[in-house]
């Protein structure tokens, strides 16, 4: 298989140079990008006035929770937790979940997300769908103890079962992820057998770590210290984590996350709409953290939109710092594309020959787009996810002009306001 | 002309009701909303599974400056403006702005928008863009004569010369303001006259005020006192006044404001792409004043999408604030919709009966705005401006199923092309 995009302007290699040039991919990889690429092709694709990208990489969310999306909005975080979510998260079926993984795949297909780095339960049902759908999933199964040793195990043991499943579904796709789902829900004991399980299996860890002030007072009270100094005395910490929101960090934080080399996957949105706070994206960077994009889940979101996030981490940290200059629109581009792939271990992100072809097209021909005096600055200042028109995963279109290819679209949404039906 | 739109969901009456239910407009009115409507139409539009809301009012924009989008973002404001935005608008013709208003009007249609309070120069230029497209347009003159009485005299002449070119153009979708630019950029003789000319012609005024804190420090300087104390001591301050921004206002402005019966228009976006600050939202509508929002100019946001800046409205002042239950979903709606209908005297923003037909259809049959669990949070929250279908202005259709009816978009973005290339 191959696939030949012609005339699109590109956004080039790591410096997200823009050029015009030909984008040639044979089987899941990008070969060449040059002008005039004289060379046949399966499928051939004209991109006149439109932007060939990489894909996005939603560095954390929760796909299937679109089926809550809209359920709960404005409310005290523990307000929405405790009466709206946490009781219909209580009635979800596997096959729920199903449902809401489809819904997640389509979303991010449409918008132009090829990667995501999911945390939810059921993944295994995450996992089918997911390959159905085209996209790379990497995906944990988010554990709770409560500092119950009974719990722990049955948590562990579910983390394994989730893990064959997985496995055994034999796809370079489809990746187990360990899930701790943070430290103030997890025992140390928990978290230690996570770090073990993780080096034994080679696996990636992801968890949620210092979203908001409570969690914080939590663990200074349980524990007398912050949660990454916690985590980084257990020995938790590594090149393999990627800690989710990260807001509240201080500067011993931010020096521990940059020793130990831990991704923190950044999401504004559920930020802003939860009112956690405003990361510290600007010291992190300047400790050379690696920071990725996420969107959270769509319960506080409310979309899968990784196009929308990267304008919205752009202007937050504007206004945050009451500086222009801070998170500008390449920086906040690549925590969107390959920031996101390097947490992943994915030779993704990037388009230039020999990384894997997970490239999105931009249809530019659209009045907010033009004219087209910075491509890059007006993916992320002018753009939104709609306008992604083809959406190419592992060398294999799944929507092309707004068709998705893999999935049933139709089917799919009548299935959601089933499932919605019996959850009420 | 008569227009039924049937079996949608209907943003309903100012309380933002949801119901499912028929629109008939008849004229350039709504005549009747209720379930199974018996009654002919010369068009009939299919709603199923959509969602029929009121158009969007954007409250602050300078509409020709889609031109300049994205030639210069991330920079510190003066530099942005003095070596970016100024060389290149002193460039611009007449046939510039009238293609930049074409673009800008585009943009508006196909994103929802049906009114616009717009400031920039050849205004009687935008004003047959805009006649032609179809839109409500609120036009006014930026007048600046920074201190120079020869300027002064120059810039209302032009003033007026705009205002009696606009009215010679006879319709009731197309109003001149006058738009003294700001009070640190016009002498106090400027805007007492500018007063004076209002009351005379009957007409509104719009401003920028209280942007940035370099506009306080300027006019404290000058002045000794806040913007906003300067221009109620001047008796320039009523209820027919939109400012735009108010940014930096303490709480003796809030209540200046509140007596006079001022309209703040809020650029969210522009406020926080340019780092100007956050505005006090919630003290301003405590304190009873009318908000309204806008996008301002795409080089400083960078497009006209109101369904985003609903977004980006909620979620800074939810994160400014620590608190995710102020700037909730209703609210922020009313801001972009009714509240600019009022500030503009103008009876639209609503859907209900006797309101003029401003209306606009989405599309909920999307993986993103679903599954329907609550339609004003999916607009809010969820949509983009993408997502509007149909546009209807004056009970006339804009645009139906994505398709400009009015303008010529391909032709249009051809011309921008061009006008692009003289200005480089
Ligand atoms: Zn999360
Ligand atoms: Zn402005």
């Amino acid at each position: 298989m191959s696939i030949l995009i012609r005339n699109g302007y590109v956004v080039y290699g790591e410096n997200l140079e823009v050029i015009k040039a030909d984008v040639l991919i044979q089987g899941n990889r990008i070969v060449e990008v040059k002008k005039g690429i004289n060379e046949s092709a399966d499928t051939v694709i004209d991109a006149t006035g439109k932007v060939v990208s990489p894909g996005f990489v939603n560095l954390h969310t929760h796909s299937p929770m679109g089926l809550l999306r809209g359920l709960a909005d404005d409310l005290p975080l523990m307000e929405w937790l405790e009466k709206h979510i946490w009781p219909r998260e209580a009635k979800l079926t596997r096959e729920h979940i199903k449902v809401g993984a489809y819904l997640g795949a389509l979303e991010m297909i449409k918008t132009g997300t090829t990667t995501f780095l999911d945390m939810y339960f059921q993944m295994d049902a995450v996992a089918e769908a997911t390959l159905e759908a085209g996209l790379r999933g990497y995906l944990s199964y988010g554990m709770i103890d409560l500092g119950d040793p009974e719990r722990t195990e049955k948590e562990l043991n579910e983390a394994l079962r989730e893990m064959k499943a997985i496995e055994g579904l034999n796809s370079d796709r489809v990746h187990f992820v360990f899930g701790p789902h943070a430290p103030y829900t997890c025992s140390l004991a928990l978290l230690k057998e996570v770090r073990k399980l993780a080096d034994e299996h080679g696996k990636l860890i992801t968890i949620h770590v210092a979203e908001t002030m409570a969690e914080l007072g939590k663990i200074q009270e349980r524990y007398g210290k912050s949660p990454v100094i916690l985590l980084d005395e257990i020995g938790f910490l590594g090149s393999d984590v990627i800690i989710a929101h990260g807001v509240w960090l201080d500067s011993r934080d931010i020096q521990i996350l940059a020793r130990n080399g831990v991704t923190v996957a950044h999401n504004p949105g559920s930020n802003m709409k939860l009112a956690s706070g405003v990361m510290p994206l600007q010291r992190l960077l300047n400790a050379g953290v690696n920071v990725g994009l996420g969107t959270d889940g769509s319960a506080s979101n409310n979309n899968l939109d990784m196009v929308e996030e990267m304008k919205l981490a752009a202007l937050l940290h504007k206004v945050h710092n009451l500086d222009p200059t801070v998170a500008d629109a390449k920086t906040v581009f690549r925590m969107a594309t390959l920031n996101g792939a390097k947490a992943l271990r994915l030779n993704a992100g990037v388009i230039k020959p020999g990384y894997l072809a997970d490239v999105v097209i931009f249809n530019f021909n659209q009045p907010h787009l033009r004219p087209i005096n910075d491509v890059v600055s007006h993916i992320v200042y002018s753009a939104n996810g709609n306008d992604v028109e083809t959406t190419i995963v592992d060398g294999k279109i799944l929507m092309l002009d707004r068709e998705v290819l893999t999935l049933d679209e139709e089917k799919i949404l009548q299935k959601v306001e089933e499932a919605i039906e019996s959850l009420s």
